[in-house]
């Protein structure tokens, strides 16, 4: 008899409202997977996105989450450098491939859509996506980290290229990937501007060593009082629309421009700054296993991630409704007991 | 009393008809400069937009154009490492900088406005800007490098890291840029995929080694036949508009794309393929010394430039309606008596 174990569900898209905490069959590890005992997860937009069917391909019922932390619980065939009992945080990038510069089109995936994800108590992975919890973070700290700490990392430094004593400008601070962007800049060295609709989050990320904080909505010159603060040497953006218009225009001659999602769609560009400033616009999303392992790394000197709040993994379609309200600043953490 | 000479000025904005044929005071050689004896000149749409008056800040009367090669007549105060009598070619780009990365703001400017430039029979120049005349090229041929060989060298190698085995989708083939840029990327070992709205350019981009020509115009699913011929690795771009829009459909995951102008303004963009694809956009205009320097090597290795058409130097305003005809195929030159 197989055992079983809680884990939430989506059986059809409509919002977070659609999850559902089933018991399922556990999951056992296959050839080159590892089976782990996950302690933590947390949340993504994407996981949102897969409930509200924003999506291509949607496979149902799926257990979603892309972030977790636990402990190896079995090790299925092949090798494998660590052992049953290791506390270990998922890489949620799938199939990336040996190309450094992109993943591989015909295996990348992640975790929680289509293969079942770590909203669950158990989840079955690639053994070559586990790595050691750095030992100072908790087990909810650890799985705030993977999705957002990976596509943060990538966007600065292995597409930005952030160097230390630059200026990088960080646009929608609050989101999970712009509070990771905002904690590594600091730590590198660098000089951070953030920028945000809500005066509270402002606040927040000044305690947090942002160096200049402007209210967009409230501050529609904000491109004029960041180009006076300038140079700025790299914009970091998700949004798209406006907001990379206006990136090229603070941009300093020579600089870059990191986008990593584009939730607004269209955006239309001049192109005479582009070319007359040599700028550099590079795409991202996700990150390599190089990637990953340089991120973690930054974790283990001392750096934590912000936690906005922890729920249980029976409250998961609340946490969501939380995400979705917008009002966090940093992770939402699922505690699985 | 000074010696006069012949030179083709600009004294009020109004388009070619506007260029007259002055006879003024010969230059001298400053504090680190040099007065070269020009043999040849070559037009370029930039010394077309100034007769427009396209460009901010126009000083008039000024002597016109950027590309020019001669001999060494005269070395001013400061070290030369050549001598009087040397055929030079010189490097337009003025004050760059020390940044390899971006032109210096403060100092850069280009030979042909403000400072007097290359359509007359003498001109002095930095003697940083004059290098040895490749030998094998007559100064017909190594006039018509300088401007549209640099711009074209940074952008396929310098930013576009074009590399021996790739495929590189030029737009736009026949313009002075467009034509080094094939002749670049066939020397290089690339693939070359050109467009045009001219069956009779197409033609002469296939005499000149492109692997597969495609007529924009005559051919509305030129997007799809590239895409289908590809992968693409890299994309070659000034028209900007909807040419940067399909370039970022059909350019590969984690391709790049180079633009080196934008006639057509602003152009509207997808996000999503720019960050799902990891697609890298590198804006660039001109180059650094260190791109002049690399480019002209290579016509040191048995390339030649492509010449459309020779006038003489007292019929610049004839060869510059040519070129607004947009009808030429590579450089259109002035001979200098």
């Amino acid at each position: 008899m197989t055992a079983e174990m809680e884990a939430v569900r989506l059986h059809e898209t409509g919002g977070p409202q659609s999850l559902r905490v089933d018991r399922i069959p556990m999951p056992a590890a296959g050839e080159g997977e590892v089976l782990v005992r996950l302690r933590a997860a947390a949340l993504n937009h994407r996981d949102l996105f897969i409930t509200q069917g924003l999506y291509p391909n949607i496979r149902m019922p799926v257990t979603v989450g892309a972030d977790g932390a636990g402990e190896i619980e079995a090790v299925g065939a092949g090798s494998f450098e660590g052992a049953v009992g290791d506390e270990v945080v998922i890489d949620p990038m799938l199939g990336w491939g040996d190309d450094p510069r992109v993943w591989d089109t015909a295996t990348a995936n992640i975790l929680g859509m289509p293969r079942d994800g770590t909203f669950a108590r158990y989840v079955a992975v690639p053994s070559a996506n586990v790595y050691r919890k750095p030992e100072q973070l908790s087990m909810e700290e650890a799985a705030a980290i993977p999705l957002a700490g990976l596509t943060a990392y990538r966007a600065i430094f292995t597409r930005g290229a952030l160097a230390r004593g630059e200026t990088v400008l960080i646009t929608g601070v609050g989101g999970g990937v712009a509070t990771f962007i905002l904690l590594f800049a600091k730590h590198a060295g660098a000089r951070a501007i953030v920028t945000s609709s809500s005066d509270e989050k402002l606040e927040r990320a000044k305690a947090l060593g942002a160096d200049l904080a402007i209210n967009y909505k409230t501050t529609p010159e904000w491109a004029k009082i960041v180009r006076s603060a300038g140079p700025v040497d790299l914009v970091v953006d998700s949004s798209g629309g406006e907001t990379l218009r206006k990136a090229l225009d603070v941009v300093r001659p020579g600089g870059r421009i990191a986008i990593y999602g584009g939730t607004n769609g269209d955006a239309t560009i001049k192109l005479f700054p582009l070319f007359w400033k040599h700028v550099t616009i590079s795409g991202t999303s996700m990150g390599s296993p190089q990637d990953f392992a340089a991120m973690l790394e930054r974790f283990s000197k001392g750096l934590r991630p912000v936690l906005d709040r922890v729920f249980s993994l029976q409250d998961a379609a609340a946490a969501m409704q939380h995400l979705a309200s917008a009002d966090q600043f940093g992770k939402v953490v699922l505690r699985i007991d």
